[in-house]
């Protein structure tokens, strides 16, 4: 792969203009910018200017609004609903988050329920937010069925994915934020090409058996939840957190709503913040200091989200895949499609 | 196994008169009992009758106390935190369940925070409690190590349950309950008498080395969380909701704290509330059950909770193990240890 050297600054000009001449207007271009600019300082190039184009799709194609403004109302002192306009959900979250953690420092808990965007950006952001103000926090979110529900041959969840943050008062919180497949279908694909055999459990073939054989499952085939049927707990629970208590799309109603331009479907967000310092009553921050440090110390563990937090800390240049990088630039050229 | 025929109220009527015969006040030894009682109903052996020796020896022990009286206290209209007085679970739980389901139907969402109890009994009472209120919930606890986390050799996580259960209108709730270690070290344990290999991932030798031969796991080896370094990340959030948040013990806490009596140790309990009609403010009901719907359709699918629910239905006598009938007689007629 040839890359090519980039500033933070220059990803996320790249990423700004190239939303805002694609119909995104200035908040939420900036918006988005900003988020899949943190994705590429953290190394996490899944979520960075790779999902560009699909970005663009959806604004050329008019399934997401880029001038969307979200809408914030507060039903009870501790439960927030936010409507995204049918935005993507970085505004939505800069919209809300700040709202979230004031009521959650103020009554030990609250809800955010997000209903109304187009979510393809990775949620460890929001909850990182949330962990930088001292709370704890929990989101997860659907997506388009990919997963088989366990006993089932079918694709019918999403990968929903979960994250989870606990703030550290002189650290970078402890964050992890994984889908509940197995592997993403992007892994088994390049495990395919590779010819690198899977390990069991991530996936069925065309015929519904299971294989270790990632051609097969890219093939037709489909993925399973990890972990097998406690996975699939998690992913059902994810899905009735997300849709069922939102009253938004189940993964299997995204995918019948969405006008299949391969950018994110409409989709709802669930977010949990809790405060440590009024739950415990205590000092919370010495105790669990004190498990950390005894569960850092046990040869072989690291602590989730000290990798990306670890490429945080790297000078501002990144190497960037240089064909993205052309892809992105014939996007801010081209005629845009009606 | 020889078995003999108790109806459901004499399988309550021995729980309660052996519990109360060994220390435990009248509210207490029902609140056990009747617990106990529900499991065996639904045909969940391993926290029916089973566990009551357990109980015994922690009363006898006096590390359990047979008369803790549960102090409840709002901290915020959404914040109720309990202290169990060192009792067992079943009574926190009649105690706090109600105002729990009374705050999250006012304000949405609700969280009990239970400390200074000890629980040994399934998570899935707790949490349908709620569901049949309307109400969505989640629930979890720690308990002493037995799991090493992804990357680990050595025990450091308990099991660490969890719970989660979604209302249904006109049928029993969804529920789940589960640990978050691959299996239960008793289920290895009948691999390991029946010779039978077990899947890859569910424990390390005592070298530390992954092992399908469930003898090897039992002689000196550490079970592993399910699912990889995933369930791993589910089962510290486990220890941070439960010991962080709730200023409780961290499983190593209660492990080191613990007088080794067999009962279970002291610790916390996170229990969330959430209500789908103040958070979807839509009809919920018609557009899940839509969703219960298209996933029951796919062959291979069986719902969470469905089969202790089917159990449930049967007349109300059950078959019981002989000997665990004659072992707890015999802790009732036993002079008891100071």
């Amino acid at each position: 792969m040839t890359t090519i050297t980039l500033t933070l600054d220059e990803i996320y000009q790249l990423a700004f203009d190239c939303l805002q001449q694609n119909g995104a207007d200035e908040e939420n271009a900036a918006a988005v910018a900003q988020v899949m600019t943190c994705a590429e300082r953290d190394g996490s190039h899944s979520h960075g200017l790779f999902r560009l184009p699909a970005y663009v799709a959806s604004l050329r194609s008019g399934k997401v609004r880029g001038d969307a403004r979200p809408l914030l109302r507060e039903i009870t002192p501790s439960l927030l609903k936010l409507h995204g306009g049918n935005g993507y959900a970085p505004l939505a979250h800069q919209t809300a988050i700040p709202a979230l953690a004031a009521a959650a420092q103020k009554n030990g808990v609250a809800v955010l329920a997000i209903t109304h965007v187009h979510h393809m950006a990775a949620l460890w952001h929001e909850v990182e937010m949330l962990a930088e103000q001292g709370l704890a926090a929990f989101a997860c979110t659907t997506y388009m069925p990919s997963v088989a529900p366990a006993g089932a041959r079918s694709k019918f969840f999403g990968t929903n994915p979960i994250a989870f943050a606990w703030p550290r008062p002189d650290a970078t919180p402890l964050v992890f934020d994984m889908a509940t497949a197995a592997k993403a279908m992007g892994e088994v694909q390049i495990a395919a090409r590779a010819q690198e055999p899977l390990p069991a459990g991530v996936g069925l073939d065309k015929n519904g058996a299971e294989t270790t054989d990632a051609a097969a499952i890219v093939d037709g085939g489909v993925l399973l939840p990890f972990g097998g049927y406690k996975g699939s707990a998690i992913s059902l629970m994810v899905e009735l957190l997300t849709a069922g208590l939102l009253h938004e799309n189940f993964s299997y109603e995204a995918k019948e709503k969405d006008n299949g331009d391969g950018g994110p479907p409409q989709g709802g967000e669930f977010i949990l913040a809790l405060s440590p310092a009024i739950i415990s009553e205590n000092d919370w921050q010495t105790h669990c200091q004190q498990f950390f440090d005894r569960l850092s110390a046990l040869p072989g563990v690291r602590l989730p989200g000290s990798r990306r937090h670890q490429n945080r800390k790297t000078v501002e240049i990144r190497q960037i895949d240089a064909g993205q990088v052309e892809k992105i630039r014939a996007l801010m050229t081209s005629e845009q499609a009606d």
